[in-house]
């Protein structure tokens, strides 16, 4: 199989650089800083320490290493003791994600996300879109996990296959994809279970927020509220894992369907 | 139901109790320094900045707050501008989880985890057993992760409901387990589609390691060895998601038992 490799990490440099990016809210995965420039007392430190303590209050790991191991990292060999990894990647369009589907005969699976926030969910749901045979996963634009250098290591590859697009109104994209002849299902409490739901035909898994759920939006847009059987004491299961346990479901119920 | 709190966070505080707690690899979840303290130029910063640095590199996680926020959390009044949070937490016996399937007239099922080293995923693990109605986890004692805050925050308050037992050796309690009766599955590459596999049974089903999966003394205790259907590119499932997927299909099958 050739790797489309949608993610690159690329090195951002110096002391305005990295500044700028951390300001700019670009996806900047860690920063390095020179263990000696980082002394205090001289003039030099100050703008070091104004980019560790504006990266904690972003929550960028910030690891201070000898200036040797800059040195050797440095592309441009101007590090000024500082250095960030970003990420840079490619989203692919819906329509891209359909293409996809058609191009193998198969119904189309999609995985849409209504706002996971936690890198290491969006790093394990993508493993599972890719194994589960989802066509891809889409993703709102704002107030959720994208396509950082911690999912893109978390996806364990599987971003460098499985397609993301982004889309600016979760609910719109699902109406205009039921245009499409795309049935929609969302996992969330009350609903019928899932085993007894019809979860063969062209579908869209609706997975939402960490901690809120599925908003009321894109309930309202759904076809079918599925619920996973639980028979314990708490609420929910991890988003990821109820994520893995309903795309498996839609999967083996495609299995049942080809024997 | 009533919750029986498993876990209790416990503060320490001041340089020598928190020196000591890192030293001796206790489960400390956060540290917090004042920041007045931490300013260089006197003798204090020095053992503060030695903290730090030790927890840097046992990769726990530090935060520099007020003097003031610690004088509220001090129980003591004696911080010494450092305080750490640490668990506190009980394990249950192997014996413990048979005897609570036992009073509910269920067949045992447990969840074995061959070396999960992740915390997120422990947690997410603790959830998932909880809801598929698994009467327990099993951890080894050495090289895995633990019931750690971070653990007991992801778990979603399962810590609270799914007893943890910890054994020293992990195919010498497989093997005591089968001797009460049980049967093992563990996921592995190469084996059986789940789907077609018996698991109604008293089981124990066994998840490997993030990175090196079930450990070959472990795997040959199995009777079963699982496979999840793989349509994509990609090696594996996140490990909590894996077994979520297995431990859904155990309770599927379970289920249309019971109908």
């Amino acid at each position: 199989m050739a790797e489309n490799r949608r993610y690159v990490e690329i090195k951002l440099e110096g002391r305005n650089a990295v500044l700028e990016a951390i300001r700019s809210h670009r996806n900047i995965d860690r920063i390095l800083i020179a263990e000696t420039e980082a002394s205090p007392g001289d003039g030099k430190s100050g703008a070091l320490k104004s980019i560790a303590s504006l990266a904690q209050r972003e929550r960028i790991p910030v690891s201070y290493e000898k200036k040797e191991t800059l040195d050797q990292l440095s592309e441009t060999g101007r590090h000024q003791g500082v250095m960030a990894f970003a990420a840079n990647y490619s989203y692919a369009e819906v329509s891209d994600l359909l293409e996809i589907a058609r191009k193998k005969g198969e119904a189309p699976f999609l995985i849409l996300l209504d706002g996971i926030e936690d890198p290491h969910n969006l790093g394990a749901i993508l493993r599972t879109a890719n194994l589960a045979g989802a066509h891809g996963v889409v993703i709102p634009k704002r107030r959720a996990a994208g396509l950082t250098p911690t999912v893109a290591r978390t996806s364990a590859g599987a971003v460098n296959y499985t397609p993301v697009a982004r889309v600016t109104n979760m609910a719109a994209a699902i109406e205009e994809l039921k245009k499409a002849g795309m049935w929609f299902v969302c996992a969330d409490m009350g609903g019928t279970s899932m085993y007894k739901l019809d979860l063969t035909g062209p579908m869209g898994l609706v997975i939402g927020n960490e901690g809120e759920g599925v908003s009321r939006l894109v309930r309202e847009k759904c076809d079918y509220i599925a619920s996973i059987p639980m028979k314990g004491d708490i609420d929910s299961l991890n988003a990821s894992v109820a994520c893995g346990v309903l795309a498996y479901e839609i999967l083996r119920q495609r299995m049942i369907r080809e024997v």
